[in-house]
């Protein structure tokens, strides 16, 4: 049943790098993820470039560009920049150019180059040219701005950063799909993070990657940190202690606090659900929905689907479905169990039997993806395993409406279009907390954003570049937090 | 003994917000910390920006800047841009505008202008324009260099902001010389301080203001952080906790911990002496040197003075010198007893007869100025009590060098000179710790950038814009820690 495209090779991926079993699937398209420059040297040719991207192309990657670097009467140097599947694929690359009579002389790959030196700074938006400049910015003048603040500490939010900065935190223990790979391997990712949260929301976003012994200690280091935050992303942290972490955090703090895992995903999701509901004339409420994985974003994709008014939800588990009377220990299990799988069924085979809608937040090979063609026609099938999704879209029937976590697909349920302007409008409105209808209103304004003429089946959710989304996210938020829509004060 | 300068009145200045009592001592002069743009209307005159002038003057402030904004028939609309000494003098240049028959319609305050929106922001070094760039920025790209880390965290280093950034670390407990202010009132000071880092040193400084209940919560909250750090500047954390937050951070963290206040500080006045002592043919080691005040910047500089082999130090506390006899619970007072007084002086008055050099790091109010007319010829006098010294340059004898660490008079004692350099020169080595080598390198670096021909009363110590001072103090550092000069690698 599994279809492979024409020209591709079936390929075995790691499904995740803290468990080596291999699964075999239709490969990943070659992607900017694994992006190389390759240096060439070969005997001058006029056919030389013809030839590499022939053998370039035949081996099954992409050619983004090719540069003769050099010529002399003996040969050339070409660099030929590539995208490729994977690092066994660019070894493969570098053998067929090789038996091709070309010398690699070296490989430089375009993503680790991308990220040398780190990708964020902190600059002033003032500058201390002069001695009067030096006594304004710090002493002796700054002292009033702290005398002005500890009088009124509301003061703040418009005196110093506070108003326009958000802290990512995250402990490392869930990253991406990677696992537990500790705080300072997480550092890249907030940082990716950081430069979205500035480019698309004009949010100051600083990654602190915080080395906690425990869930209380990773607790009381984000309290000890937020003063000077006006808003706290948590990320990455794994369930079900990100529960814990989110609920006390929330609890003790007069700042937004989101756990991004949770609610972004789970408000990007919806908003698919809400644009897939209405390309096939469904209506969301009266949808049956499966959840495959009740961590962090199954569990908050499940209560808000309930949130939404959706009755027949049902979570499933590595164990099965969830139901009142499956015993469970997590907090988090048993608060899903009791609003959700009315029918209280047992399997994961019946509760996809005609379903409309599969979300799988659990990691390929969760389900069988034959499994799936036992669901309802024009299926919505939402696979957000990354990097490897539950089940590709080859493998599903014709008509599917399919959605990824992948940036390197259509539809990619990208919490990117969610969280910069959430938190802008979060800070417009200097909002204290999160609401349920801050999250609805940025749900909307996403799944808005998709005209009737663009809603297709490659475009049920909205690219992270349409040039609206984050305004009108920030704009609805703000709206929801109680920001008179006058008032809105964009730094 | 009180010499006013001529056209300055003796006015009333509050010593510390924390201490509502006022000492009388000559005018802080008027400077951009209270720089005000006042808008006034007034009659259609040809004198009137002379008749605005002669005011503003006659008052005793400076006029910065006089923009006729709008002229109509009846009158005309001028915007004079001046600094005072502080808000009362504001407040009667106001009256003596409306005496004088023009209408104040408004005075902005430049210096809450100058910090609007805060100072800082979070700016990102790479692009994220296409779904390509996201692809390598964020998922699924990043994956691979967090695997990279996961592998060999000294990855970090080169791939993330590790390498070029600090954290800015304070509780707020000694916000300049103001007080406990607590950690939101602290932020403007943390920063300014960061723009400091970011234009004279290229560092990447973030402002961490923690919100914590003990000194073992902000040790806690400190290393939970420092993952994503290539060293920690402490900042503004009162004595004697101090000490010990320090000390506990550099057992065990693998960056360097450096608090500003006693190193930086002790760095720059020891550079100053050392300048001083070339000016007035002194051998340092052979002065004669009275601290007064044993916090953190008067126990550094004590320590220091030790350390570069001055034999006869006093420090000095409010119960008067520390001796060996005198019994104390602070360890840091019984470190200092044991190395200093070697004289075993038991009085300020003994203490300042004939010594060499005054260090003031406490308060005004402190030491009666008239005491050290009793120094020896030519003293040196360091008054660093901020905003308002402990001894001001009109009330010292003729000949005395002088130094304060305000930065509206000449030898400002500027960590400023500093902590960009140092930190820079770390980073630049990937300096593990702060060693005695890394600090004399730097106070060597401060003092050789006053040339022999600069060398003067009035130049004693460099201005943190002298164009090359950062750069020296840069290098320094980062040899003395151990990096051959050639692979010092500037981000």
């Amino acid at each position: 049943m599994v279809r492979t495209p024409l020209g591709r090779t079936s390929i075995s991926v790691r499904s995740a790098i803290t468990d080596n079993r291999t699964v075999s699937h239709p490969p990943v398209a070659p992607g900017a993820a694994y992006s190389v420059t390759i240096r060439l040297e070969a005997p001058t040719d006029p056919q030389l470039l013809p030839r590499i991207a022939q053998t370039v192309t035949s081996e099954g990657a992409v050619v983004v560009a090719m540069d003769l670097v050099d010529v002399s009467v003996g040969g050339a140097v070409v660099d030929v920049t590539l995208q490729a599947h994977d690092e066994a694929h660019v070894s493969r690359l570098e053998h067929a150019l090789t038996a091709a009579d070309m010398r690699v002389r070296n490989t430089s790959d375009r993503v680790f180059l991308y990220h040398l030196g780190g990708k964020i700074e902190v600059t002033p938006r003032r500058t201390v040219r002069t001695r009067d400049d030096m006594s304004m910015a710090y002493t002796p003048g700054v002292g009033r701005i702290s005398t002005a603040i500890a009088e009124d500490p509301e003061r703040a939010w418009r005196l110093t950063a506070k108003g326009t900065s958000v802290a990512i935190v995250t402990n490392g223990s869930a990253v991406l799909g990677l696992g537990n790979l500790g705080p300072l391997a997480a550092l890249p990712v907030m940082e990716g993070k950081a430069v979205i949260f500035k480019q698309f929301g004009n949010v100051n976003a600083y990654p602190l990657c915080l080395d906690v012994p425990s869930t209380q200690a990773l607790i009381d280091a984000t309290l000890a940190i937020a003063p000077g935050f006006g808003g706290i992303n948590l990320e990455d942290i794994k369930a079900p202690e990100c529960f814990e972490v989110e609920l006390a955090l929330q609890a003790q703090l007069d700042i937004p606090v989101f756990h991004d895992d949770q609610h972004g995903t789970a408000i990007v999701v919806l908003a698919g659900l809400i644009n897939a509901c209405r390309l096939t004339g469904r209506e969301l409420k009266r949808t049956r929905v499966v959840v495959v994985g009740v961590g962090a974003a199954g569990t908050a994709i499940t209560l808000a689907l309930i949130d939404a008014g959706v009755g027949d939800v049902i979570a499933v588990d590595k164990d099965g479905p969830l139901t009142r009377e499956r015993p469970s220990t997590l907090p988090h299990h048993q608060r899903i169990a009791d609003c959700t799988n009315p029918r209280g069924v047992t399997t994961l085979t019946d509760a996809l039997k005609g379903a409309d809608v599969f979300i799988g937040a659990a990691m390929r090979g969760s389900v069988d993806p034959e499994l799936l063609w036992t669901m309802a026609p024009r299926p919505i099938v939402f696979a957000l395993s990354n990097p490897v999704p539950e089940v590709f879209a080859e493998e599903m029937p014709d008509g599917a409406l399919f959605a990824t976590g992948r940036s390197d697909y259509p539809n990619q349920v990208n919490n990117s279009l969610c969280f910069p302007g959430f938190f802008r409008g979060a800070l417009d409105a200097r909002a204290r907390s999160v609401t349920s209808e801050m999250k609805l209103a940025a749900t909307r304004a996403i799944a808005d954003t998709v005209t009737d003429e663009q809603l297709s089946v490659g475009v049920i959710i909205p690219s992270m570049f349409a040039s609206n989304v984050h305004d009108r996210v920030a704009k609805a938020v703000a709206e929801a937090a109680g920001a008179p829509a006058s008032k809105v004060d964009r730094a």
